[in-house]
C-alpha cells in the first residue's frame, strides 16, 4: 500500500477531499501511505499521521484569508486534510474559543507578562474534542462510512454523538455498564446508540478492537481508532488559534494538560507549521505537559530522565486525562526536552484548589482538567520552572458542568440566613 | 430627578460612559429621567427603559464597524449603553454565539423554507444571562457599585458569579437555602458570597427588595432591579447578532421563551432599531412567544384575547420560565398582536420530546427553555400559526446539562452486553 508518487490522480488527495493534505506518514519509520482509514505502519507498526504540502510563497494572502473565514476550526481549512468547502458542510463548526486575557490570575500567579487562558469550554458540547471530532467525521465522509462510533467514558462520548447527529451519521458509543448516571444522560441525549459494556474501560477498548477488524464493524468508523491520523489534526487548531489571537505571534510558554499525548504533540506540529509557513515570526516556544499525580507517568519518566514511559493505573478526580499507558509519551518527552519545557502533576486537592482560583479570579468553571493545567502552572512558577515575565498561555480543554462532583465537596453557601436584615446584619454580609 | 435637556454636560451619557444612550424614559407615561441606578418612573411608577440617540445616516460605514469589531455582544457597542471602549474593559465577552442552520430538524418538523437555531448555550456560563449580565456589570461600573448581587434559583446565579469575578466586584448570590446542590456549586463556585436564605423564592426576593432600601445595601447593584433598564438591553443583541448571521435580513418569523417577558420585548426593539438605522429592509416580522404550559399566563391570556395577564402558580419542568406573574407579560400581549405572531405553551412531556428532537437532529443539547421553543414551534407549525415555507428563527437560551433531570428519566443506553462479538450480533447493533 506504500506509494512513491503521492500526487497520483487516483488519491482521495486528488480529489480535494483532504486539501492540502497529501499521505499517511509512519512517525516511527518516515514510510509513506495513500490517505486511507488506516493507523498504523505496515512496515513497523508505528503511528501513521497526515503529512501535508503547505501553502506557501504568499503568507500575507494566507494570512487574510484566515481572518476573513468563519469563526471556526475551518477558518484554518487551508492547514487542515479537509476540503476547501468544509464549512459549507453539516458540522458543529467547533473552536475559535476564547483566548482569555487573565490578568486577575496573573497577579494571584506573580505573573508579570501576559498569562492567557485558551478557554475550550467554550465548544458546542464543551470540550476540546469536538476539533478532533469534526475533522475524523469530515474522513468518515470521504471515506464512505455510516457509522461513527468511540469507546468513552466522558467528553468523547457526547462529542460524537452531536457531532453524528448534526452530520447525518447513525453513531454508536461504547461505555462500562456502570458508568455514572449524569455521564449516560450526556451520552444518549444525542439519540444514537449507547452500549453499555458489562466490564471496565480497558474491557470496551478491548471489544472495540475486535468489532474493527470483524465483518460486524464494516462501515464503521472509530474516530480515535481507524480514523485516528485525521482525528488528531483537530488538536493543531488550538495552536492556530492561540497565534492568531495573540496577533499572529508565538506565545513563549504554553501548558497543555496530557491524556494520550496526542494533543501536545499536534499543538507542536501546528506551531512548527505556522512557522514554516511563514505565518509567525521564527523564535524559541516552550512547551510543558501538566498531569494530575494519580496518573503521571510521563511526569515521572520525565523528573527521573527516561526515554520511555512505564505505565501507571489511573486514581485521580482528572479522568479526562486518566490514561495510564499514554501512547503518545515519549513524544511528549521529546518535545518538553525539544524546546526547554518540563512536565509536572499536581495532586487531587491542588486540581480542586486550581479549579476554584481560576473560577474566583477569571470567572471560568474549569473541568478537572483545567485545574490540573492551572495548578500545573502556579508549581511551575514556584519551581522557577516557568518564567513569569514572559507571555504563557494554558489551555483548559473542558467544562466544570462537567466534573460538578470534583469541587462539589467543598463549594456551597457562605450563610443560611432568615429573610431579614437583622438575620443579614447577623451574618457580617453587609 | 425628570429633565428637559438629555445633552447636559454633567450627565453620565456626555463623558461617553453610556455610549449613544441619552435618557431612561418611562414605558408607560413617557416621562425622561437622567440615566442613573433607577428603575420605575417617579410619575406613574412604570418601568423605566433606556433611550437612545442611534447613529444615523451613514449605515453602510456602521455595518462595516460591526463586522470588523470583537466577536462578542461589543461589535454591538455603538448600540448599547455602554462606552465605545468597552472591550477593552475586563468582561465574560458574550455573545456572537452560533446560529445554526437547522436542516435536519427543518425536515423533521415539515418546515421548507429556512430554519435557524440561535444557540445561546454558547455562551461563556451557557446562557443568554451572560449578554444581559455584561451590560449591567458595565452600569455598576459607571455607577460606583462594588458589590454585585441577584436573587436566583439557576442561570443568573452563575452569570453574575462569573462575570464580576473577571470585572472585579464582589458578588453576593441570594438564593432559597433548599436549591439542589449541583445548582448550588455551579452558583458558588465563582467564590463570591453565596447565601441561602429560609423560605422559597418569594421569600428571597422579598428579601432582596428589602436590602435595596436599606442603607446595608449600600454601593449593591442588584442587576435585575436596580440595573435592571440596562440589563434588559442586552437582550437586543440576541436580535443584532440574529439579523447579521442571516445576512443583515430580518427573519420572517421568530420564537422566543417567555419568562418575565423582557427578552421577547427586547428583541422586538432590537428588531425596530436596526430598520430605523437602516441596516436592515424596512418589511414585516413575526414574534411567537413560547411558554411551559405548567406556567403558561401569557399564552392563556394571548389565547382569550385578554389584554392584562392572570398571575399563575408555576408547576413545571421548564424552572428558568417559571415566573408565573410575569412583569412584562401585556407588553408581549401587545408585540404578538402588532406582528402577527402567537403565545403557545407546551406541557412537560411536549418539552422533554423537544430536548431530544433537537439534540437528535442538530446535535444541540438544550436546556428545558430550548425544549418550549422547539417545541412550541412544531405546534404552532401543525396550527397553521408558523408559515413553514419562510424564514425562522428559534431561540435556545440555556444548556441541557444544566437540566439533566428533565430528561434523565427517559435517557439511557439502547443496550447493555457483554464485551464479545457474539453478545453484540445478538443485541442486533450491527
Ligand atoms: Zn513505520
Ligand atoms: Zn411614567
Amino acid at each position: 500500500m506504500a506509494v512513491q508518487s503521492v500526487e497520483s490522480s487516483t488519491t482521495p488527495s486528488a480529489s480535494g477531499a483532504f486539501g492540502p493534505a497529501v499521505a499517511l506518514s509512519c512517525r516511527e519509520c518516515g514510510e509513506r501511505f495513500e490517505l486511507g482509514p488506516i493507523f498504523a505502519c505496515e512496515a513497523c507498526f508505528g503511528p501513521l499521521e497526515v503529512a501535508y504540502e503547505l501553502p506557501a510563497g504568499d503568507p500575507e494572502g494566507l494570512r487574510r484569508r484566515i481572518e476573513t473565514g468563519p469563526n471556526s476550526i475551518w477558518r484554518y481549512a487551508p492547514l487542515l486534510p479537509v476540503p476547501a468547502d468544509v464549512a459549507e458542510l453539516p458540522s458543529l463548526n467547533p473552536g475559535f474559543t476564547q483566548l482569555v486575557k487573565a490578568d486577575n490570575l496573573a497577579r494571584e500567579l506573580g505573573v508579570t507578562g501576559e498569562l492567557h487562558i485558551k478557554d475550550d469550554s467554550g465548544n458546542p458540547t464543551h470540550s476540546f474534542k469536538d476539533r478532533v471530532v469534526a475533522i475524523a467525521v469530515q474522513a468518515a465522509r470521504t471515506f464512505g462510512f455510516t457509522t461513527l462510533s468511540c469507546s468513552s467514558t466522558g467528553n468523547l462520548a457526547g462529542a460524537v454523538g452531536a457531532a453524528a447527529a448534526r452530520a447525518g451519521f447513525r453513531s454508536c458509543v461504547f461505555i462500562p455498564h456502570d458508568l455514572e448516571a449524569g455521564k449516560v444522560v450526556m451520552a444518549a441525549v444525542y439519540g444514537g446508540e449507547l452500549v453499555g459494556i458489562e466490564g471496565n474501560y480497558d474491557d470496551v477498548n478491548r471489544f472495540c478492537s475486535e468489532l474493527i477488524g470483524d465483518p460486524a464493524g464494516e462501515g464503521w468508523g472509530f474516530v480515535n481508532v481507524n480514523l485516528r491520523p485525521y482525528y488528531g489534526e483537530g488538536s493543531k487548531t488550538l495552536a492556530y488559534e492561540i497565534c492568531e489571537q495573540l496577533g499572529w505571534r508565538l506565545p513563549d510558554q504554553i501548558v497543555v494538560p496530557i491524556a494520550s499525548g496526542s494533543q501536545l504533540t499536534k499543538i507542536d506540529k501546528g506551531l512548527k507549521e505556522l512557522i514554516a509557513i511563514g505565518l509567525v515570526e521564527d523564535r524559541p516556544y516552550k512547551i510543558f505537559g501538566a498531569q494530575a499525580e494519580g496518573c503521571s507517568p510521563v511526569s515521572a519518566a520525565f523528573k527521573a530522565g527516561h526515554d520511555v514511559v512505564r505505565p501507571q493505573k489511573p486514581r485521580t478526580i482528572a479522568k479526562s486525562l486518566a490514561i495510564g499507558n499514554p501512547a503518545d509519551g515519549p513524544y511528549v518527552l521529546d518535545i518538553a526536552r525539544r524546546t526547554g519545557g518540563a512536565v509536572e502533576d499536581v495532586n487531587d486537592e491542588q486540581i480542586v484548589d486550581a479549579i476554584k482560583l481560576l473560577a474566583r479570579t477569571e470567572g471560568i468553571f474549569a473541568e478537572t482538567a483545567g485545574g490540573v493545567t492551572v495548578g500545573v502552572t502556579k508549581k511551575l512558577i514556584e519551581d522557577g520552572l516557568l518564567d513569569p515575565s514572559l507571555t504563557t498561555v494554558v489551555l483548559n480543554t473542558g467544562d466544570g458542568l462537567k466534573t460538578l462532583d470534583a469541587v462539589a465537596p467543598t463549594t456551597g453557601p457562605s450563610a443560611i440566613i432568615r429573610p431579614t436584615l437583622d438575620s443579614f446584619r447577623e451574618a457580617g454580609l453587609a
